[in-house]
């Protein structure tokens, strides 16, 4: 329990300010903001982000794989207390999803500075790179990064080396990128919600209890092309109906199951997806989310026990294929109580939550004490033009922040 | 009923070779063909057909639509007894879809010719234009063609006035084209089945009770594009799990119904269909065929009830948008008995089936006496380089039309 608070306070509007700056790079018509990653728009964005740092006091340096780390040095101890979120954008994204973690760092830093202030621990605000795509920054000091190059190659057919020294990487240094807990106490990632939760139940933080652990599959499901005139029904092997009862199955699943997964079926392409052909292959995407592995992998087994019953009563084939299997990584239990007292103490309502996107705080949390603050999103949108989290909202975040790292520099 | 049937016989090989010889015509790599209307080999082989007609003994005619009508002389009586089908093809077609009806209605003639037998009815093959695109042929005949020029526009741009006169026709004659029952008596078409019943059922010919009505819907249904992470089960408008609902209800309600419809969702697509985002919008087709205009009525109002209820428990909305109704029509059930006492004194096991494609004698049914007979599709596939029905199946189909259209001359 913290006794009272320190009298440090974060500056709403120069929060504010250094928001509405960074959006002008990239910025699109409707409010939003189109900078990917390594792109000419993440090179200025990048450039603008040292400057800031140097100016509130931090040596700046960039690992191999492009991450820029911004570090106010401490008093007593060699292992930092870090924060930090990425800069780069989906192709149309909002100003807040990552930003806002990146900008609250260094209004921490910035307001120990105004107040000559120094912690025991070195303070680090880390820029982390391409948390949109590869996430190979965080996977990168975490140890964890796919060392096949041809892994990161970007739409456009850029290699990974040519990205990663445009930012003033070294893609052949890759492992020198890695870290670990002597060198990093703790990380605390603030983010926008990007979901609907916070708002609905009218609460100003969330304070999050993990990162969930995500299996994506592509299923194929193989009927046979005929005449939909022509081919009575019991003579039909129809792909599209076969699919249909798995999309309600894993619906079904995600409502039912006792927990708090989710499970979509987001993307379907029907072949040959003619008016008048009974449907002969669909493709389908499974993506399920929960912070318990041992419930993900029960949900998959149900849907694998559903698909083989569908399948026998439908004369179709399924195939599932594995596209993604990551871990949930849960927040530490005595970083998420100081959240909570430092918000009582702030006199602002919170509540617990599950991240179910990921973030680059779930790869710090594989080797060093995570927690993660969510301020909420205007009507759970995120990923669109029309992100939106109010200077308030964003003000009352970083200032959680601020005062979780004041606690937990003193207890860790 | 028919005493004893004439002596005259179809000549098998000479109506493979006729098949043969008009497949290499748009011959495609596999056995197949690409013979699209109004196309320069769409235009050879029209020449190849008029030569045949005319060595057959037929005066050839074309009309404002470019229908091909050839014409072998009767004896006493004014209208004719007509017979045909279409020889252009869908992009990657087969070589028997509408070609058997056209070539075996030759060879009808020929057999006459070179027997020196005269019908008391002038016997006409008519090869109708377009039949698998704008069905304008038999639609002029009938006096239904739509008479704004935009409707008939090819893919490639090509205007309708263009497309007849390649073919010898004239767009603004096209009333021209339109006949009576005092010109048509009965008109007999011979057709593959492009379906598997035959051939499930081990049956030589198929006697068609009618051409089914079909009604073509696109439905759109809206919900809310939501990250498939951070949004829980219970804040979704799913699109695609109410789309799924729909899919499933309609297969319900083909399947269960009593009748004989056949209900299809064929086409369908999502977006925006990325594996992580709830679906927003779906769009799909519903296509359902039957005999009885009464049962296709009661099936629509069923199917839009269901997207009521669905649409109400899943959050979403549903837009039904009317593309198509053709009205079923029947086949005359005098003819029906001819075709199947005529299948008794040969000696063919035949069975009664609805059509459940579309075909050219769907409009002439509409202002004379109509009848289909139909061969076996090998495993039922159309409209497919496999496309299959063996020169013993088409001999056999050639020869019961030869033997009806014998038959009917002393009854009509």
């Amino acid at each position: 329990m913290i006794a009272t608070l320190p009298k440090l306070k974060v500056n709403r509007d120069r929060l504010d300010l250094s928001i509405a700056k960074l959006a002008e790079i990239g910025k699109l018509a409707n409010g939003g903001v189109c900078r990917l990653a390594f792109s000419e728009m993440d090179i200025q964005a990048r450039e603008l982000i040292k400057i800031w740092m140097k100016e509130a006091g931090m040596t700046v340096s960039t690992d191999a794989v492009g991450n820029i780390i911004g570090r106010y040095a401490g008093t007593e101890l060699q292992a930092a207390l870090a924060t930090g979120s990425h800069i780069d954008t989906v192709p149309i994204g909002g100003r807040y999803d990552g930003c806002l973690g990146v900008l609250a760092g260094i209004e921490v830093a910035r307001v120990l500075q105004e107040n000559q202030t120094r912690l025991r621990h070195p303070f680090e605000v880390i820029v982390f790179s391409d948390e949109e795509n590869s996430v190979i920054g965080c996977k990168a000091i975490a140890g964890n990064a796919p060392t096949d190059p041809e892994r990161y190659r970007r739409k456009d057919g850029t290699d990974i080396q040519t990205c990663l020294q445009r930012v003033g990487g070294n893609w052949h240094k890759l492992h020198t990128a890695k870290r670990d807990r002597s060198e990093i106490a703790a990380f605390i990632e603030l983010h926008v919600e990007q979901g609907g939760v916070l708002e609905a139940n009218n609460k100003q933080i969330g304070v999050v209890t993990g990162i969930v652990g995500q299996y994506r599959y592509m299923v194929q499901i193989v009927g046979r092309p005929n005449h939909a005139g022509t081919t009575p029904m019991n003579m039909r092997k129809d792909a599209l109906v076969a699919a249909s009862q798995l999309v309600l199955a894993i619906n079904r699943l995600g409502v039912e199951t006792i927990g708090d997964q989710v499970a979509t079926v987001g993307h379907m392409t029907v072949s040959p997806n003619g008016t008048n052909v009974v449907p002969a292959l669909v493709n389908l995407s499974i993506d399920i989310r929960d912070l318990s592995e041992e419930n993900l992998q029960y949900l998959i087994t149900e849907i694998e026990k559903e698909a083989v019953a569908i399948a026998e009563n439908t004369g179709t084939e399924f195939t599932f294929e594995q596209k993604l299997h990551v871990l949930p990584t849960l927040a530490k239990p005595e970083l998420m109580a100081t959240i909570a007292d430092v918000c009582k103490k702030l006199d602002l309502s919170y509540d617990y939550l599950p991240s179910r996107a990921g973030h680059d705080a779930q790869e710090m949390g594989r080797f060093t004490d995570m927690a993660m603050i969510f301020v909420p999103s205007r009507d759970g949108i995120s990923h669109s033009e029309e992100e939106y989290t109010s200077p308030e909202q964003c003000a009352q975040g970083a200032e959680v922040l601020l005062q979780t790292i004041l606690a937990i520099d003193r207890s860790y």
